[in-house]
């Protein structure tokens, strides 16, 4: 069995350094084998290009180095959403970090509405990495929409989809749900709280992380406003196995040969 | 506008005279642009080998007829569940009829459970045909937990997608929400209701067909075990533009070149 964990909170914006020290306090003491935060959870969200300047950071910047500290001392791995500065470029990016330091980046596929103007997005493949005894595979917010992202890592075998959002919208926590089942993993959103609104553009988030099972079962679904730490037990062989109780094996029988259209 | 409407009712197992002559009643004097039908509506669903073989029609068969004669006086066009029986193998179809006769066949190309006894799968990708004014996609039921089914139709165009199903377990009605919001599409799920367990299986169908638009508003589910007769007025224009309010183009924004794992 792995523990698994969301941390729900709302992130100040624009300012790195008091929201890498309130991490640290959050998650001091807390044991798990993984624990996923939201998306831009060191910078804040609505950000202009200044602020973006000012926040992001190297892939092994200082949230990995904090984030390691803290790793030694609780055994976690960490998936923790950054504003990534590479290449003279900016990405809306996710670290996974272990006591032994960066282990992998993901830079978001998908962007989301005004994020176009302050981030390149990724341009590597949807993968799978090894870490904590598990195959996770991560993913950021808005790629939710688009069925292949999370189709791609469960086909390259992820068995947990560590997810860091900003969720706006109210569709998210309900479409995990399908995710879940049609993929047969489990998946845990780590979504923020609090409320950026600015210039006439409502940006209030709506929490509900959550932890979701390869069977679409909700284990722990936080609040829409409340800070919250969950911590949930889970077997992640269970999404090794793709079938269903009418002996239907959802990868085996899909039909690859006739999906063509899907990469057009 | 077009109105589309679902039929919801039970067929008698092995009854396809007796299920034609009750769909002739049910439909008769119904005006619609598509009237979407449950899967197997005129054969019933738990087949035996024997039932399936006195069941089983061509495409062009007794039921076409049927609806062509019933689409000569209603206008409509139908998409109706039939047995197929061709080229010396049996299909889990849907044909598309209207006022001259067939327009298409679609076989089911992801088979549930114990169908795998009984039909071969389809061995045509997911396409769409122009009928009614607007351009259709055919799925049943059981595709719809493979995103690729209707993601290929959506892709080649598709604006409502009719989903023929006999449903027993509980997500679809739920997951066909993130469908179409994922597709911007409408979707309309016609099931059906009664009870065919045998031989220690339980098959209850859900009932619960539905229209879904491509906000992902749902629009007159049914019971769970009433026989409903839904007609909506729906623009299918809106299933042709894929931006969201906060400006993303779920298609435009799709990366393919990033997706061939899709293919494995």
């Amino acid at each position: 069995m792995k523990r698994v964990a969301y941390l729900q909170f709302s992130p100040r914006l624009g300012e790195a350094e008091a929201n890498r020290k309130r991490l640290a306090e959050l998650l001091a003491g807390r044991h798990a084998d993984v624990i996923v935060l939201p998306e831009l959870a060191v910078s804040g969200y609505a950000l202009t290009p200044d602020l973006l300047a000012r926040t992001a950071e190297p892939a092994e910047g200082p949230t990995a180095e904090m984030l390691t500290a803290l790793a030694r001392s609780t055994g976690a791995h960490y998936v923790c959403g950054i504003a990534e500065r590479a290449d003279g470029a900016h990405y809306n990016s996710a670290v996974l970090v272990g006591p032994r330091g960066l282990v992998s980046v993901y830079r978001k596929l998908h962007l989301f509405g005004f994020e176009f103007e302050l981030f390149a997005p990724g341009a590597q493949a949807p993968r799978v990495v090894e870490a904590a005894g598990m195959r996770l595979g991560l993913m950021i917010c808005f790629d939710w929409i688009f069925p292949e992202t999370m189709r791609c890592l469960a086909l390259a075998g992820a068995q947990l989809v560590c997810h860091p959002a900003n969720l706006v919208l109210p569709h998210c926590p309900e479409a995990m749900i399908t995710r879940c089942l049609e993929n047969r993993v489990f998946a845990v959103t780590a979504n923020r709280i609090g409320d950026e609104s600015r210039d006439g553009t409502e940006l209030y988030f709506i929490g509900s992380s959550q932890l979701v099972t390869p069977a679409g079962e909700v284990r722990g679904r936080a609040d829409v406003d409340e800070e919250t730490f969950h911590l949930a037990e889970i077997n992640p062989d269970e999404a090794d196995d793709k079938t269903l109780s009418s002996g239907n094996d959802l990868f085996a029988e899909r039909r690859p040969e006739l999906y063509g259209r899907l990469l057009d």
